[in-house]
């Protein structure tokens, strides 16, 4: 059994970014020599992510508009939909996020690294990345303008 | 170590459908021969999920609605909370995903795959899948009515 | 080709709770004797998660309060958006749960299972956890009160 070990930085120039990574995984699975296993990619911050998506600008956008819906930078929102059985007006208490009494502003990026999850497997086969037509590995910064790194860990045969 | 890879291909009659495999990915493990080691299962499409849960169709309902709340077909809704520290109305901007300008109208099933994850590793004790009583694979169509597939990699001794 | 399996056993005094597993990881990949490898540490039932990120309590509180607010106790949120290009109220449907028609009442407990993800795939780098500075593994059960499982699966060399 192999194991190959790299690790991946970025340094975005905005505080939410994707960026595609497959051609640096695939990379570093050739460097590997692993012709069937699999490979770890996983963000070593809590608040980035890493997915498996298309390679679509639309679809970018449409990913970060989503991302701020459901878990808003600044100000957490508390729902309070309708009573059990009843439709009507949904409301909200939109309160700070309690991690930011620890001076951090970034309450709202943890809560998107959780959604999207911070890592994928990708399947080895005959020594490439076994991916669909369509998919592309990315890597999501929800709190850059800072270093930061990925780990990328091959293990087969 | 050995590896062994198959492929399962769906080709659902509805747009969503969820549909349970444990007893698909079970047979690959027997014909892999590995007795302890881990199985991946995942989807080779960006508007597909693969996840772990209950067989109860009740429940699978819950999910369908849950997701399609949250990530609702053909429109984006751009959510406007209230000012921080207030409570009141929610409302919002019930916009086009900027993923149909391409021509397609599946922005929701991107999403949806995002949100359910595309993938589970499945450990292998004894040969068998070590998974709790309650606990089926499932994999989760979003954008059906074609052929689609999904790769099973076992890698173990 | 090293494996190595063991159980994590949990029976929490709430229904939610949040508790950091980090160190019986660690403990369970140093009997191993894996150097290079990876970890999964996977729940066993379908109404808990494990994931990787920071332990701040006001943080915890943060994460719990989204996932409640996106996935409700006791009676679901049918969601209706404004009609496409238009900008409205927010109204919602609070329907049951269809899964509460078997008898339970922890349909939203499942949901939150699939939103948090029910494993992680921890890197074993020169016979530690790989993990970033702030990255910490939990365990989060939402539906407690009973004993619960997470099996621990070590592979490598």
């Amino acid at each position: 059994m192999k194991t190959h070990t790299e690790y991946l930085y970025f340094h975005t120039k905005k505080k939410r970014e994707y960026l595609r990574i497959t051609d640096k995984v695939e990379e570093i699975v050739r460097r590997s020599e692993v012709r069937e296993g699999m490979v770890l990619v996983s963000a070593m911050h809590i608040t980035a992510g890493v997915y498996v998506n298309d390679a679509e600008s639309g679809l970018i956008d449409d990913i970060d508009r989503w991302l701020e819906s459901l878990t808003p930078y600044g100000a957490y929102p508390q729902v309070q939909w309708p009573p059990p059985g009843q439709t009507g007006a949904v409301t909200a208490t939109s309160a700070p996020y309690r991690h930011h009494e620890t001076g951090e502003d970034n309450g709202d990026s943890h809560l998107k690294s959780l959604l999207v999850h911070h890592q994928v497997i990708v399947p080895i086969t005959e020594g490439r990345l076994d991916l669909g037509t369509w998919q592309q590995v990315y890597y999501a910064e929800f709190d850059g303008q800072r270093r930061k790194r990925v780990v990328v860990k091959v293990m087969g045969a």
